[in-house]
């Protein structure tokens, strides 16, 4: 081991550390990096360089205080690890440091959580950025979409660095731009997870409608057909590629348990809609539909036939619309959520830049986040873009058929559902919220508005007189 | 002033603390009563003791030293203020009191906060109560639903008062019962609030969708005529009255604003929901429902036309039972939180016991709660249930109507939406989470269980290969 100081730290070998860590090789930086020798991560280090002994720029440490010291000032460490293991890190970490050092977090941390380490940081005067990072091992390895948030000058000292390694635009640009400061970048990322949960739920509806009667070969052409339009996007890509992955003669797909995971990024999502006050059922819906896959042997108990019906009546043409509606209608309902937190937290948020690093890198990449960065080029906000709007309205049938065609066949739609019932709350002047309001105000005298009092005045009526 | 000791004291004389001390004053208790006297409150016990100059069992007190002191030991206060000012008045009062005295929370407090309390208190060896109070201020004034939680010896203390103001039930038993330890108190009266929301959603969505074609007299003998039936609930005749209460010549409902307010608990609800895994898709749609409602100016702005349709073409039996299903299927959604709760902080919840309290005295009283508390003397849960699972099964088809009648109409049917694709998803055996799991482990290598392998290891595919 050379004793030359290196310019920035990797802390954390897992699969995305390890990932990053080449991808940093690979721009020729001088790196180091840590990883804990103990338990089962025994050996972390060690085995890690002998996989990769031709990066020889990459220095190793399974001792912290060795590691911190062979950092250049300010140091400059890149902590990829569980989210739940980052305060007993920063608790090892923060004594070894000095003023102006820069800790990067960019693992999937609640962005509540990267405020207050923050704050604990500002008080030896380090800096902390809470860092998103999308795109799976392989977008790490070769090129992510890199979201980081915190101070601005902090920001400028690792710029580079995360510059070179993100995944680049149509244009050739990198993936990567400062989102705002304090934990605006890992509340941004938790909303990208959110939508990315809403498109993988879309997708799992249309299969389990067409499955009753398609082959999965079948499902797959039709997906890739679509995919080659303006519907494309990495997860319809891959969609179809699973549907059609073959095991010896069977279908993997088939012999995969369906109940669904989560790491809690989609309920952190759905969880700040609630605080904040935005609409996000398509979110709440995702998260609550992989819930209750998790209940498989009541499911199992209480089954009951779905209504199989020739695939002829299930209108494809118009599926196809509904699942356009569908995800339009999820990115307006997640950058409004976004828009929300900036506004809320002072954040001011460059929505076109944020899309435009969401093209490629990551998981939700797509043409419809390519046109949505467009969009916010001019609008404010997609609900202020009229020709997204009146798109919505052109694909509104179909979506109506299409929601009716889930309900006949009795399988389960929340997502569409939700989308559908949300586009019809949007585009309604007169709801029936005067009702609650009147059901408030009887049983609970939380008073009302009057549609003849422009001052909005507290109103109360003794409804039993 | 007399000199006499009180046997319980009421700390704040809002509208509902006003009501719960006339209450405990018509039991003939030794009562005192303590407001601030300051600011917007300034006046308000000598208002209070001047306009109910009858009650000679109440003294008031604006100093809170005095109040305290004319407090027999241990002492039992009852505080009844908003949530967001109970810390502030407990650092005042703590100083004051001595080991065994009792404070009982009969607001709204998070659940998670009455820990927080309960922690603090014990500290001075203080027993801290966190206590549901249902039934608005008629509830307050003449028999709520009481739901205490906490240290048992503490509610020993308090029981008899409880009982005494407590609504009945129709056996002539008390609405009150000790519901668990630490804060089962306030989540399950945070659970009852969320059921109450989706009651007050689900009628709203009906209402909505007659209006375009019957007149409110009409709707409003609908309601009343499923009330007199096994749909009876306080909601359902509430809002048969609130439907035709006239102003003048017009109906007062119409002028009401449709921008829905709300005090917080059904987001809470909705929040525990996904932070315990439960699937509560009904609570957070009326949730989103009022979010959405409070965008008037987007919906205007965005309206587009409803499609009516003469009325022959709502399917009113249909409607009928699909109301029956939903409030079920909300049923079954509020009491499975509130079971998963339960089993998460070991409160040991006799359900059968709960709903009993909720069949009188608050807002989500109604025959099918009596229904639900006879369920539980046997059932472990309603899923488990078999004649309330069949009861869902022959409601299905007119759930299914329902909901195609709400998109065909073209109206927003969030929590009817919800319920039909919970009970979908509740009676699908294979469901398609099986292509989530897929579509983590392409691109997160999340691994899947499968369905031949009863252990439940992980498998990962390298999908690409």
């Amino acid at each position: 081991m050379s004793n030359r100081q290196s310019e920035i730290g990797v802390l954390g070998l897992g699969v995305m550390g390890a990932a990053l860590t080449l991808n940093l090789a690979d721009q020729s930086f001088r790196i180091a990096v840590y990883n804990r020798d103990s338990g089962r991560e025994i050996g972390t280090v060690s085995n890690f360089l002998a996989g990769n002994a031709s990066q020889t720029n990459i220095l190793g440490f399974t001792d912290l205080k060795d590691f911190v010291s062979n950092l250049e000032r300010p140091r400059k460490i890149i902590v990829m690890i569980s989210a739940s293991a980052v305060d007993a890190v920063l608790a090892d970490l923060l004594p070894l440091l000095d003023a102006d050092d820069i800790i990067l977090d960019a693992g999937n941390s609640h962005f509540k959580e990267t405020e207050t380490r923050q704050a604990l940081c500002s008080k030896s005067k380090i800096e902390f950025i809470g860092c998103g990072v999308s795109g799976g091992e392989r977008g790490a390895r070769f090129g992510p979409s890199i979201i980081p948030g915190g101070s601005p000058i902090a920001f400028s000292a690792v710029e580079p660095y995360l510059k070179s390694i993100a995944a680049k635009d149509k244009n050739g640009s990198p993936c990567m731009s400062y989102v705002g400061k304090g934990s605006a970048g890992h509340f941004v990322k938790m909303v990208h997870n959110g939508i990315e949960y809403v498109e993988m739920q879309l997708l799992a509806e249309l299969y389990q409608l067409l499955r009753g009667s398609w082959s999965n070969e079948r499902i797959s052409e039709l997906l890739e057909s679509w995919n080659g339009g303006e519907l494309h996007s990495y997860l319809l890509e891959i969609t179809s590629n699973i549907l059609i992955k073959k095991e010896g003669d069977s279908y993997l797909l088939d012999q995969i348990l369906d109940k669904a995971g989560n790491k809690g990024t989609g309920s952190w999502s759905s969880i700040s809609a609630l605080e904040l006050g935005s609409d996000n059922s398509m979110m709440s819906a995702a998260v609550f539909a992989r819930y209750l896959s998790s209940q498989k042997e009541t499911r199992v108990r209480l089954n009951l036939p779905n209504r199989e019906k020739s695939d002829s009546e299930i209108e494809i043409p118009s599926l196809k619309n509904a699942y356009d509606a569908a995800r339009r209608l999820n990115h307006l309902q997640g950058f409004e959520l976004i828009r929300l937190a900036s506004n809320e937290f002072s954040w001011d948020i460059n929505f076109s830049e944020l899309a435009r690093i969401w093209t490629n890198g990551c998981i939700i990449r797509s043409a419809l986040m390519e046109e949505v960065s467009e969009r916010f080029k001019t609008a404010p906000s997609l609900l202020e873009d009229k020709e997204y709007i009146s798109e919505l309205g052109d694909l509104e049938n179909a979506l109506s058929e299409s929601v009716q065609d889930f309900v006949q066949h009795r399988i389960a739609s929340p997502a569409f559902s939700s989308s559908w019932n949300y586009w019809i709350g949007l585009t309604t002047a007169n709801g029936s919220a005067n009702l609650i309001q009147a059901q408030r105000d009887y049983f609970g005298a939380h008073t009302y508005q009057r549609v003849d009092d422009p001052n909005g005045a507290a109103h109360h009526t003794n409804w039993e007189e």
